[in-house]
């Protein structure tokens, strides 16, 4: 069993190494800046918390790099200069895979979910999509991957790009189209819980059917009188007026187009 | 047990007559203009097609408008001028409850769900908003949908255009963003299944906590690097483009109120 050293205590490295060490994997280290956050971590999967890069293991065979993007080149370069022999990987959907390490070699194992802090993540159905700088690489983090989940997939840095860019309008935007329906709901002094079930259809249907199937509502019906009546009702919510526009406006085309 | 006619067999009259057939109930007649949908509907509902409004049997109590919108209000009055001591309710969204019928009392009975024609739908956590003209008409509105499902509530006709609104971000604009996630996949040769565990993490997520916790991504974490990545991803499509403006600066300014 390969030995992991995680490096970010955030939401996809806290995640990430509790599957991991669920799998049974040895995490040798839970690395932070903030050194009480690698301690909450460390004692959730049994490793030793630390706030140095220089006070991981030697022994460790996997590092992976959970950390703000912004910051991933740098602590990949200087995780570079003081190991050598081992897979360094971050975890990024948008980066592209770190080329010319000098003495490491590089990969990316990007779990293609949503994490926050709290709740548990259900690892098995979770996307895992691997990268590595030779077939070796590849190997050794689809193994490590199909431990913790059964969908693990070789996926190069551009394929990631666009995966990571179609999962902002799938999640974060719907999301927030919950918070939007939430507070219009919330004016009137009704309760989000109404449209549960059908948000849960909603999901239902797209996954035994297609997207385009599954449309319905004002727009694919071309209902116009419905659709002003919505425009009236969003009166002085400029921003949401121009949304609701655009996209009864697509939705219309895509159906013109069908 | 009343007797219930349905008149229409789109979607929603196909669904709810089945759900209603299914409760026992007894469905007198399945209008609709074509005979011949009208006959596909009355073998799954053991009922008698008809494609004239006069034809409704006298003896049923309840009569279910399930039309286009624009058409509901004249087969209501024809109705109403047809028949007496009924309750004619529609089963729209947006549409309010209809006032001074002369013979019969007015009610609304709106399933809060997106019903394909194709497709089981689960009725017993559906909500179902009743609204009537008295609180008698209120009380068989609600008995039979309670038969139903265990989730019915009296709502006027303000909060149901409200809720309406709401169930338009929440479930046809958020199956539109699936639409264009598939097309960004399918334009690289992936498949949107890709995204399905994501999907259905967005939905867990708002089910236990609300859409405010829940939001995560580039523009929650206002992280200017990877929007600007997207942008450029999302060139040559004005349209795609300023929605995602649009909304990851609505999601930036949230987050800074809250």
């Amino acid at each position: 069993m390969k030995s992991i050293a995680i490096v970010g205590s955030g939401n996809v490295g806290w995640h990430m190494a509790k599957a991991l060490f669920n799998a049974n994997f040895k995490i040798c280290n839970c690395y932070s800046r903030n050194l009480e956050r690698a301690k909450e971590l460390a004692i959730e999967v049994n490793s030793r918390p630390i706030n140095k890069i220089s006070e991981i293991e030697n022994k460790c065979d996997v590092i992976l790099v959970a950390i703000h993007d912004d910051a991933t080149d740098e602590i990949i370069k200087l995780l570079d200069q003081q190991f050598q022999g081992k897979i360094i990987c971050h975890t990024s959907g948008t980066k592209p895979m770190v080329n010319n390490l000098q003495n490491n070699e590089s990969g990316v194992f990007y779990p293609l979910q949503t994490f926050s802090r709290k709740g548990k993540v259900e690892f098995s159905n979770v996307p895992i999509l691997i990268e590595g700088e030779n077939k070796e690489v590849q190997n050794v983090l689809t193994e490590i991957a199909s431990n913790i989940s059964s969908n693990v997939q070789l996926i190069n840095s551009k394929q990631r790009e666009q995966i990571h860019l179609a999962a902002v309008f799938a999640c974060n935007f719907t999301n927030h189209f919950y918070q939007i329906a939430n507070d219009l709901l919330a004016s009137k002094n009704m309760s989000f819980d109404l449209l549960l079930p059908l948000i849960s259809e909603t999901v239902n249907k797209v996954k035994s059917t297609s997207p385009e199937v599954a449309q319905t509502g004002p727009a694919k019906r071309k209902d116009q009188k419905t659709m002003q009546k919505h425009l009236n009702l969003l009166k002085g919510n400029d921003s949401l007026q121009m949304l609701y526009k655009l996209i009864s406006t697509e939705i219309q085309n895509k159906n013109n187009h069908a």
